[in-house]
């Protein structure tokens, strides 16, 4: 009786396209396609505008590479923002975290990855040329460094770091050391030891 | 500076999207889309092609309640399988998980739920009426209960149960017991508290 409880194909279909999504295998994809047809079709006609409308809008920022419907994003130009600074990030998600310490005036670019040779994303891949021309346009007096504190993180801001001062360009790095809040016995060794390396005169 | 790194609108709508899959909190739909839009263009197309076919075609069975593309589902129509056998199942997931068992012929009917009386779900919502008279058509010598071995899917079973046998049709439910191949150390004191009960002469 082979195939006779096979799936409709147009089920099929969607958990094959749910399971391109990160993090979603077949168990999850299934779900998530008998949830959307069972209970919630309208969350399943939305999915499907959203998808076709951002795929038809959207573009990269020619600035800071970040998403937009724009050429230029609204970031980018901001008569008020410092456009002396300039922050890297790895991406959008980490700008957003930025944005929301109301601190930082500057200007932003977004790799859109980080240097990962073991999955093929080299220099090429996030177009270091780019990010290395926009930050020696002369107006940038300072770019931070700001991705993320893993290895391919540090990979990247290292490499970045290299590329940019050999520009003669004035190159930092977010600081690291105990999270606000947090009491130092719960916090992890290596944290602690950097924040002994880089302790700071009161 | 309120709204300069305001993300643009189509993203933003994507995020919501995909926010309303089962399982996916905001950071998670984040990073859906930018994976999506930064890495697999063609899978963000895919799954809004995927979406909008699926919600178009797929109706559900007249006769079990699952996802097809014809009025009634190629399973129902097999010519081969046994129509006096009833298997009442919670979703199509546990259709395919008894089919793959490769051990049942019979026919099945698919809930498409259990009873939550505390999220609304009642024997209205799951249209019991319609299991009811599926079951007593007179063809059916046996309903054979699959919902799940959960508090929620025991109480649609003794539910069920009860309804059908008070028309006098005959209701049996899966076998608990110790799982195939696991070593008793290892399993659960409930389910060997029921292998126990439930222990056959060999």
């Amino acid at each position: 009786m082979e195939n006779s409880t096979s799936e409709p194909q147009p089920l099929l279909a969607l958990v094959d396209a749910l399971k391109r999504l990160p993090g979603v295998g077949v168990r999850t994809a299934r779900r998530m396609a008998y949830h959307l047809l069972q209970h919630d079709l309208q969350a399943a006609q939305q999915l499907g505008q959203a998808l076709t409308n951002a795929v038809e809008r959207l573009q990269h920022c020619e600035q800071c590479n970040g998403f937009t419907e724009v050429p230029i994003c609204a970031t980018c130009l901001h008569p008020e923002r410092d456009k002396t600074l300039l922050c890297i990030v790895e991406t959008p998600a980490d700008q957003n975290s930025i944005e929301a310490t109301h601190g930082y005036t500057g200007l932003y670019y977004v790799l859109m990855g980080r240097l990962a040779p073991l999955e093929g994303t080299g220099p090429d891949e996030l177009d270091f040329d780019r990010v290395l021309a926009r930050a020696a346009d002369g107006i940038v007096q300072e770019v931070i460094l700001a991705t993320n504190f893993t290895a391919e993180g540090e990979t990247t801001a290292h490499y970045l770091s290299e590329a940019l001062r050999t520009r003669g360009i004035k190159v930092t790095r977010l600081a690291r050391g105990v999270p606000a809040g947090s009491e130092i016995e719960y916090v992890d060794a290596g944290t602690v030891a950097w924040a002994l390396m880089e302790r700071k005169p009161t």
